[in-house]
């Protein structure tokens, strides 16, 4: 039994316009991330890799392009499962600032630990933050962190890698995960076996569908493969420049 | 213990635009429809009545209504449920023929019986019609209609609303059903106790929230109401109007 898993990271927002840090904060997604999105679906709908279930983060912007590559793939009916557990990393008190100038500010090092480091979490956020999630109905019964490196989002993300996303796959469902830059970073760390180092070093392209075949130790049984692997490339190497 | 149920019909579609008999092709809402949705969902973030989890049929339209809606209710991202015993009547042979034109041919009286009778569908759909939806993935393992009358959808409506809907409701969730003209009437006759006779006069109007507080018995404790009756009493007008 070989199981498929579809990864579909969220296009430009809001806030990749303006270049800030988002993290937690529920910004939109611009007419560019729409039209990625659109993209996107009718990538899995050319190639005829074709979601059975969709798995989203509580996000508008991964939301929004779930709806959006769904309605273009003709697949806007399938079941749909939401879950925290797939948000975007939370950048803690660097959520509202300006990336350039938090660089600048910070100097290259620091901003590249908060950025790419595996476990150095950046400062956490101030209770009274505007930009704080502390309060919102959507996390009634969590604890909502004050920030987060890319390996407390991995031990927060794989209960529910274990748990509902293999629950789908073993049913034999087609799973799409509709997610963000870190939750689905840590999602390939585990998946190729990715080192704490190297992660670093990893770009997800945004609106770019990753499609895997997984065996029954819901492991891969070979690499990731890009449903468009020029325009992947492209994209990956722009978020790589973010912060420039 | 009170429930609260939110009913949403959705907006125009390309069909309603060319004046077109829909039931379950999958056609798309038009720039009015969307309008429409996003109206609707701000009013439910206005008036304060947010729902914690949406029932929508397996039609784009309901779906785009329910996402449109939500997104601009700030409620994207409460759990989803889709089922076809959501879906608008099966209109038989005649989906896809001009209402207009279809009431010239047949007359007042045919015409309206097949719109609005209880127990009398209309003729069946040819198999081979590029309008029957027999071998779409989204109905595996469930008979397709080949033509409905409203005592049909209640029919297979009821197991629906007395299990899921009322599953959600008796766990404290504010439910928002998104779904269509005819889908909507049979579960307004059965909560309203409206009459087999009566329920021909009854037109929902498109795109405006009508919510309901239900007892233990999940019957209304008192009228539905719609969260701007005005424009409700506009909308229901233009309804009835429709194939004149």
């Amino acid at each position: 039994m070989a199981y498929t898993l579809i990864l579909l990271r969220h296009g430009h927002s809001d806030w990749n316009a303006k270049n800030l840090f988002t993290g937690w904060v529920d910004v939109d997604l611009n007419d560019q991330g729409r039209e990625e999105a659109v993209i996107g679906g009718k990538l899995l709908k050319d190639k005829g890799v074709l979601p059975t279930v969709v798995h989203t983060s509580v996000l508008r912007r991964a939301i929004t392009t779930a709806n959006l590559a769904l309605d273009a793939a003709d697949r806007h009916w399938i079941p749909v499962r939401r879950d925290w557990r797939l948000n975007e990393r939370h950048y803690g008190a660097l959520q509202g600032l300006d990336k350039a100038a938090t660089r600048e500010k910070y100097g290259d090092e620091q901003f590249m630990l908060w950025r790419r480091s595996f476990d150095t979490p950046p400062p956490p956020i101030e209770v009274d933050s505007e930009y704080d999630q502390s309060g919102d109905p959507r996390y009634a019964g969590i604890e909502v962190p004050r920030t987060e490196c890319l390996k407390d989002v991995i031990a927060r993300f794989m209960p529910y890698w274990e748990g509902p996303i293999q629950d789908d796959l073993r049913a034999g469902e087609t799973v799409l995960v509709t997610a963000h830059g870190n939750s689905l970073r840590g999602l390939v760390k585990h998946l190729d076996g990715i080192s704490d180092e190297d992660i670093a070093g990893l770009n997800i392209p945004t609106g770019q569908p990753l499609v895997y075949t997984l065996g029954e130790d819901f492991l891969p049984t070979g690499p990731g493969e890009y449903l468009d692997p020029e325009a992947a490339a492209e994209a990956a190497a722009a978020v790589a420049n973010q912060g420039r």
